[in-house]
C-alpha cells in the first residue's frame, strides 16, 4: 500500500537510504533505544516489553556530520527516530533560500507525517554530528498494526499526540505573525 | 483517564455539552451519517460496516445558529464530526479580539486535539446555522480502541493524516509569513 489510508500516485522511492551506513536491527540495540526513551517524549508511557517488541520491526543507521538524512520533496515512505546526535531541519523558501526551522536531538521523531500520508517530505533534516536513528517503514507499521494492535495504538496515539502539540505551536506562532 | 496516553492536571469539565439538545445516539443517525461520509475526507475509505459499528459510539447533538460549540480555553475531552450545517472557527489574539480562522461544513472533524492529548480547547466555534454533531468521546475512543481494535486503527491513522495535513499547510502558511 502506498499510504496508509488510499491509493497514491506516487511509489516510495526512499533514495537516500542507501547512503546511510546500515548498523542493523533494532533488536541489537534495544537496550540502548530502551535506555534512550527515559529522554523521549514519544516513548514516555512505553513498557521496556513495548519497546522490546517495537525494535523488532525497526533497522537502525547511521549518517555522517553533514549528511542529509531527510531531503525536502523526497517520496519516502519511513518516519525516523532519533537515538544518538543533533539533527537541523531546514525549509527552502520561496526565494530558495534554506531557512532553519529547529533542531532536535535523540528521542524526537522525524519522518512521521511522509510516513502516515505519503506526501512528499516537508523539510530537510541534516545530521549536525554522527547521527544514529531508527527507521520505522510504512509496511512495518502495517505489520505492527496488524499483529500487535495494542502496540499499535499507542504508536498512533503518540503520533496524533504529537502532531497535535506542533499543531497547536505552529498555529500560534502562525497567528502571531498574522497580527503584526 | 484523564488523557490517553498520561495522566493530566486537569479533569474535562465538558460544560458547553449540557447547552446542547440531545438528539440521541449515533445509531438512529446511521443512514444520515452514512450518506453523509460520501463527502467527508475523514471517512472517505470506512465501510458501511465501519460507520455502523462507529455509530454505536457516538451522541447526536444539536445546536442553533449562533450558538458557541467549542470555547477556547476550555477543559473538554470529546471531538464532534459536523453532520449537517456550518460552523465558523475564531480564535482570540493578543489583543483580545476574535480573529477567523476557517470555515467547516458537513464531514469535519473538530477538536480531536483536545480529545486526545487533554490541552484546553486552542480556538472556539460558532454554528452559523442550525448545526448537527456528533460527539465522540476520549473513554468511547479507548473503548473503540479495546473492542474494535482494526476500527480504532482506521480512525487513528485517518486522525493522524488529518493532522498531518494540516500542519503541512499551517507550517507553510507559517514559512510565508515569516518571509516577508
Amino acid at each position: 500500500m502506498n499510504t496508509m489510508v488510499e491509493d497514491s500516485v506516487q511509489a516510495p522511492q526512499n533514495a537516500l537510504l542507501p547512503t546511510f551506513e546500515h548498523l542493523g536491527e533494532g533488536t541489537a540495540l534495544a537496550q540502548q533505544i530502551f535506555e534512550m526513551i527515559g529522554h523521549s517524549k514519544f516513548f514516555a508511557d512505553f513498557t521496556r516489553e513495548d519497546v522490546q517488541r517495537l525494535t523488532g520491526f525497526m533497522q537502525i543507521y547511521r549518517a555522517e556530520p553533514s549528511q542529509i538524512i531527510i531531503r525536502e520533496g523526497d517520496i519516502d515512505d519511513y518516519m525516523l527516530l532519533i537515538i544518538q546526535g543533533k539533527v537541523d531541519i531546514v525549509k527552502v523558501d520561496s526565494h530558495g533560500k534554506q531557512q532553519p526551522m529547529t533542531t532536535v536531538g535523540p528521542g524526537a521523531m522525524i519522518g512521521e507525517m511522509s510516513m502516515i500520508d505519503g506526501e512528499p517530505r516537508f523539510a530537510t533534516c541534516v545530521a549536525l554530528e554522527p547521527v544514529t536513528f531508527a527507521v520505522v517503514s510504512r509496511d512495518s507499521m502495517v505489520q505492527i498494526i496488524l499483529e500487535e494492535p495494542s502496540l499499535g495504538a499507542k504508536i498512533l496515539i503518540k503520533l496524533v499526540t504529537l502532531l497535535s502539540q506542533r499543531l497547536r505551536k505552529t498555529s500560534s506562532n502562525l497567528l502571531h505573525y498574522m497580527e503584526r
